[in-house]
């Protein structure tokens, strides 16, 4: 069975639980950076989990409450401490998992000024999200709601666009605080200035796509390349449903989820 | 709206689009490599986007037949030109996209010799699968089918699994040749034996999880932690139904998917 670039097996035994995690990050350019992209199928929102291997400290972006267990464990499995459970912005999808995790582990809330919710710490343009030896920079992107945020990871060129920047698509503006015109500022000034090859990871996806770049979106986001003009206009004009779980998921998620749960996932 | 830590938006408009789609692969450590990771929702299968942005050359593995305009249209979009369509083994989950993919563009198909199915390219243990500079080593994890396959990208460090090796869990024993002792001596002397640190990314997943490494499986899968005798006892006694689409997906995929394949899809 075996192959010739195999390495032998007394090679991995004198590897510690340390040093395996720690080396597993590499692979983003960055030794200890610690990195995994999670999905609820039910709303299609994707988790990310952050985190520094090093200082054992990591981050949430936008956990999902149903899927707060899998989100624990994962952390739990790798070793790391959770800092923060961070939302892109109140979401009207799904009832953020931030309370159940506040209570789980310890870790901090964290949301925009602009977003309406409770929280235990307030961000706002310009601001830096911590985590063992690195940061989130916050970008104000509103426009799918007024507290909507990015973060940027200018060191390993990533970037969280929350609802604000879809692959090929975008966030709706027809509820909440929803503006077309603000939601076309936010993305051309702020994440289309982005460096072209930086990594995009959105909130959601519903056709099985994971990643995206800025250069991709500038060429072919088929709402994002036409004019500000055209863009209000087909933004205004697309008669979409009622969102199923709007009623539910912002009295839940005005709290970070902490009061106001279903009987079934407290 | 200006941030002080974003570039100037003048300093992106040198950047042509060989340079941007270049860059942004750099994030693994390699200039040049693409890499996406796409999920069909039905049959929870992953499949794979490799790519060299310099010779353009990329292949797609476990191509869904469902997603085949998806995949390819995102083949088009990132510039590149599709050399080969790979499946890990003969799927018996659904029906794989290899067929339909060689029609829109002239690829070829690869496949085990173990298989039992058509291909154009026949691969074995010790084989290597090249595009542009990149380059795959095939393993040869048989257990699930004979022809099971895993591909090892040495130089990212990175491992593609198929249903030898899933999240926390393995492929099924109990249909087309599936025997349990082989499996496990394939994850443990094939897999496990890769660097504790290499990414494994798995044909399926079930949880919304994306991707683990060698460590965390060689620690806390539950399956293959324990003995070959207990694994091969709990393998003999899951109880599964039997698999919804093996009766259409197994004749089409004999033949890679060219003949058979469902009337809407064609």
């Amino acid at each position: 069975m075996a192959s010739k670039f195999l390495p032998d097996l007394t090679s991995k035994l004198s590897l510690n639980d340390s040093v395996s995690i720690r080396s597993f990050c590499s692979y983003l350019g960055k030794e200890n950076f610690v990195f995994r992209q999670l999905f609820d199928s039910v709303s299609s929102t994707y988790t990310y989990l952050l985190g520094d291997a090093g200082t054992k400290e990591c981050i949430l972006i936008d956990p999902v409450l149903e899927q707060v267990q899998r989100d624990f464990q994962l952390v739990q499995d790798l070793n790391l401490k959770l800092k923060y459970a961070v939302n892109t912005h109140m979401h009207a999808d799904h009832i953020t998992g931030t309370g159940k995790l506040k209570n789980l582990s310890g870790c901090k809330s964290v949301i925009s000024k602009c977003s309406g919710a409770q929280a235990d710490v307030f961000v706002t343009d310009g601001d830096e999200i911590e985590f063992g030896n690195y940061k989130l920079n916050v970008l104000s992107t509103p426009g799918h709601t007024n507290g909507c945020c990015s973060f940027y990871l200018k060191d390993l060129g990533i970037a969280f666009t929350g609802d604000a920047l879809l692959i090929r698509g975008c966030g709706r503006t027809d509820f909440q605080e929803g503006d077309p015109e603000t939601l076309y500022q936010s993305v051309h000034c702020k994440i289309f200035r982005l460096p072209a090859e930086t990594l995009l990871y959105p909130a959601h996806d519903y056709k099985g796509c994971t990643v995206t770049t800025v250069d991709e979106e500038m060429r072919l986001n088929p709402r994002l390349t036409k004019s500000q003009d055209e863009f209000v206009d087909l933004m205004k004009n697309l008669n979409l449903s009622y969102p199923k779980q709007i009623d539910k998921a912002l009295p839940a998620n005005k709290v970070c989820g902490l009061y106001n749960l279903p009987e079934e996932s407290k």
